[in-house]
């Protein structure tokens, strides 16, 4: 199994406050989809009061970064914690610098589409967007997913879909071309709509982090640097 | 004064623990910074061997980010460190985190660059790039410098820079759309030069993340999310 179940300690507190630190990680993940969600939603729709919303939101999630961060450091100072606890509070501090990014990268994209709905730039033009960060999104879910139930077999899974997103980004950039070729006055918005395409790639390269995080601290392992196929073959299949 | 000298532990060992993970961050810097230098000299000699020999070249950056986490963890989990020593221990975790993510952003610059000169594309080009390249060279030694010598206020000067580098970029993006508007066809060129520009722009941001590691360290002061003015006006000036 590789699903981790919470060591007893002796102390009922300590227990306590590592739930506590997982659980902030758990809502500041789920703040930070709600953030996606949106700007999708703004995207789709077309609508700009939600697109300026999102653009001016990062602050609730580098007020949970420096909050979980904060009592990460307390946990290390006073519990000096080892072992698989040591792995929780070091993958914790990792995935909120992640999830922190993927704000600011969410923040960004809020900017972009308000430049791109309040140019009127017809939705049929940025649809790929919407394609690309549907998956994104579905990317970062499960990523979280992997950590709310710590199962690094599931963040195996979920790291190999990476190849994927590139892979629509670079489709993205050959459309984008192409329009730049038949319109060269489309230049301004193709550049917007290949940096907000490049955002989703990022997001979803901060996923795939995450994922590398819940391999560490379910398996002890730096997987960072590893190819999937020997991950998988390092900690076994189901 | 804002320099902070080693607190003398009982013991000699974990002093020398600390000096050495403090020297490899030092020279995983060295290294990165070779990077950067490789692939700008490459960009300014349109030197194609170069440029390929940068973009294949990460893994150093890697192997040394491995090293130093599992010595931090080591140190973690053996010395239970206090005060400026956990502050150390934890900004060094991060600051590996951003050298190594410069290294990545090196790599990419370095497969443009090669796409550029293997195009023939006219020096004229992509001088820009040459420019905000190196003032993004002299952020990232700057930033390592003020970790070497655990100096935070030079570190809130350096991390002040910021904002000009981001200009640098904006100005590279109206003379990409000039360059388009002229001659549609320099399209995958300019697409190129942009996502070159915004890889320069993401090593200054690490450069400024690194700063804030230094302040952190030094001053026991999480500054992620504060602005400039309220940093300076924290910790005083010299």
């Amino acid at each position: 199994m590789a699903s981790q179940r919470f060591t007893h300690h002796i102390s009922q507190q300590f227990d306590n406050e590592l739930e506590a630190i997982r659980s902030r990680v758990l809502d500041m993940g789920g703040l930070i989809e709600d953030h996606l969600n949106k700007v999708l939603e703004a995207l789709s729709n077309a609508d700009a009061d939600l697109a300026e919303d999102v653009a001016n939101r990062d602050d609730q999630g580098n007020a949970y970064e420096t909050e979980i961060d904060e009592r990460c450091t307390e946990i290390l100072l006073r519990r000096q914690p080892a072992a698989s606890d040591l792995r929780l509070v070091l993958a914790v501090s990792k995935t909120i610098t992640d999830l922190e990014r993927v704000g600011d990268e969410v923040e960004k994209i809020g900017r972009i589409v308000l430049n791109l709905v309040t140019a009127d730039v017809p939705r049929s033009f940025y649809l790929s967007l919407l394609s690309i960060g549907h998956h994104v999104k579905r990317t970062l879910h499960r990523a979280l997913d992997t950590f709310a139930r710590t199962d690094s077999h599931a963040a195996v899974q979920v790291a190999g879909v990476d190849p994927e997103i590139d892979e629509e980004t670079n489709a993205i950039m050959r459309q984008m071309i192409t329009y730049v070729l038949e319109d060269p006055r489309s230049i301004t918005r193709v550049l917007d709509i290949v940096l907000a395409a490049r955002a989703f790639e990022r997001i979803g390269d901060h996923a795939n982090n995450i994922c590398e995080n819940v391999i560490y601290y379910v398996e002890g392992k730096n997987v960072r640097h590893t190819a999937l196929e020997d991950i998988e073959r390092e900690i076994g299949t189901e």
